[in-house]
């Protein structure tokens, strides 16, 4: 039920930074090929898979979907997966617990995310591929496998964006911006940015803000402003910047009543959600979402299809392009927040 | 826009204690007449009233309904009204910041939760009466004003408990045991019941309970023995004990993917949730539910016509009954958790 795949894009995500640096100590698992944002051609495909042929287009997803467990099958909404679902300390094949990649010497080179894009070469299940229309542009739809389809899904499937809604967006790098997309895509009548780098704003307006906040600017509560603003309050806010303080934010910018926040921001320190229990009395709900809420097999060729439509833009996402060999600096430049997606071709 | 309201029956809920008591001193608003679950007759109608009669068979309601106003006429889903909302805060009327009540020396006497009814005759907002059906029982009638809504409620607007469904009750009072009654009426497979109080199982096996988990009977934490008896979590999980240690458990009790927690118990300390953020991502949802997410005047009237019909059974709830002088026996009771609703007459 593998794949091997050979990978023509890859870009670089917030996630692969966290883990190769290896700020928790127990999640210091390596050698391992980082990378889990990337499209390429099926090369090679291995026994029992059906729905795939070498030479299909394909796009790698971290967040598997085998088809057949019990979350999978359930009626209730989850596109979580038994098996194939986010484990960032999973470094193994699931099939028999055993790497695709080793060391001259034969030694174990470890999986990251399902997926380990990092290589000319990969091995996945095929539980984590999704076959793509070979008329769109291999390059656009890489962006697919993580933070783009993360943002859009959010508004398209989690929080169900209406027509008319109003949005705020905290946090404007490439996950932020996708929900700004999925927000105008829906006709949001009112899409509030927010950022403390003032340098977000412009590439923020070309997608579709139509106000933009910078908390450094104000002499109130970011979330006092957005109530002024909107008459009491946002419809939906997103937090996309990974700060309990920016999700507490967030949270209160919503219109008391029915705001939903939806939290797609990794926060791996030790403190807990930053909300008294009665707050949420008031009528303000927070959800998260993993992977925009799609299920990859079933709902990714879809998605794929209104991005070439142009339904979802993706031109904005690509702000550098550069041979992998260049992989260092492309880290460099995420880390700066210099970059929103700079993909690297083999 | 005011009644004037015969009372004819009325019990004691907890949140009658908490504020009696005045254990937060800024809630210490006295005298007050305190009583919010009630039900009886309307002796005289103010100006502008244009629903309801003088004869009408009422139940008043603390979360009251205005029509007008931004909530109100929302599409979204709340029941939050702009005046009428819960506030234990608010102690007079709204059309002029006066009560309705005095000292025979003419001095005021504050009103609580839209509602007193702690009193032969009470004066309450339109918004917050609602017209029952003069076949019905006004005793039992008098269990919609607030427990049996807001857990039967809880469970149909809130959760939307499908059939088959798998619940876990935690606190088994008049709420827990109106959340049990509510699942049962939807067709749940299975409706855990939790508590510590032995004592409380027998009359939630009468109500519908298919299992009884005393915490302190077991050797491990409860939400692992629920996930064991539940391949992996309730669908649905309740909190009704106000108490967020047990709030944790009911969350992890629910199954990873879908599992959704209805917080319904009052958590007036400071603690903040006992949650952690990335907790979230495993697919569980908590929300709370006031009043059962019912609009009180557009939708009460549909359920208390269940009730009479018997889809909702009322009768287990009442377990004492005595006149309105033996009010200090009644509230003894429920504190020593001793009764659910005894039903007060005048």
């Amino acid at each position: 039920m593998e794949l091997r795949i050979r990978v023509l894009f890859t870009s670089v995500c917030h996630t692969d930074l966290i883990y190769w640096r290896g700020q928790d100590k127990a999640q210091r698992i390596y050698p391992r090929i980082f990378g889990h944002e990337a499209s390429g051609v099926v090369e090679s495909v291995g026994e029992g898979v059906d729905d795939l042929e070498i030479g299909d287009h394909v796009v790698p997803i971290f967040n598997g979907e085998c088809g057949k467990c019990v979350y999978c099958k359930s009626k209730k909404k989850t596109n979580l997966c038994e098996k194939f679902r986010v484990n960032t300390m999973k470094s193994t094949m699931s099939s028999d617990g055993k790497c695709r990649f080793s060391t001259e010497e034969g030694k174990p080179i470890f999986h990251f995310l399902n997926t380990s894009t990092f290589t000319e070469y990969t091995v996945v299940d095929s539980a984590c591929v999704v076959k793509i229309d070979r008329e769109a542009s291999l390059k656009k739809m890489s962006l697919l496998s993580c933070g783009v389809s993360m943002g859009v899904g959010a508004v398209w499937n989690t929080a169900d964006v209406e027509e008319g809604s109003t949005v705020a967006v905290f946090g404007l790098g490439a996950v932020g911006l996708a929900v700004v997309e999925g927000a105008r895509s829906k006709g949001a009548s009112r899409i509030i940015g927010v950022d403390v780098n003032p340098h977000k704003s412009s590439k923020a307006q070309a997608i579709g803000i139509t106000d933009f906040i910078n908390p450094k600017d104000l002499d109130k509560p970011t979330h006092q402003r957005i109530r002024e603003m909107t008459e009491g309050g946002v419809d939906y806010s997103f937090e996309c910047a990974g700060n309990l303080d920016v999700l507490r934010e967030a949270f209160l910018s919503t219109h008391d009543g029915w705001g939903l926040t939806v939290m797609l921001g990794v926060h791996p320190t030790q403190r807990l959600l930053p909300l008294h229990p009665m707050e949420l009395f008031e009528g303000r709900r927070i959800v998260t979402s993993v992977f925009g809420d799609f299920k990859g097999k079933s709902q990714l060729p879809h998605f794929a299809n209104q991005c070439i439509k142009g339904v979802v833009k993706l031109d904005e996402f690509i702000t550098h392009e550069m041979p992998f060999s260049r992989i260092n600096e492309a880290m460099q430049l995420l880390s700066d927040g210099a970059s929103l997606r700079c993909l690297l071709h083999f």
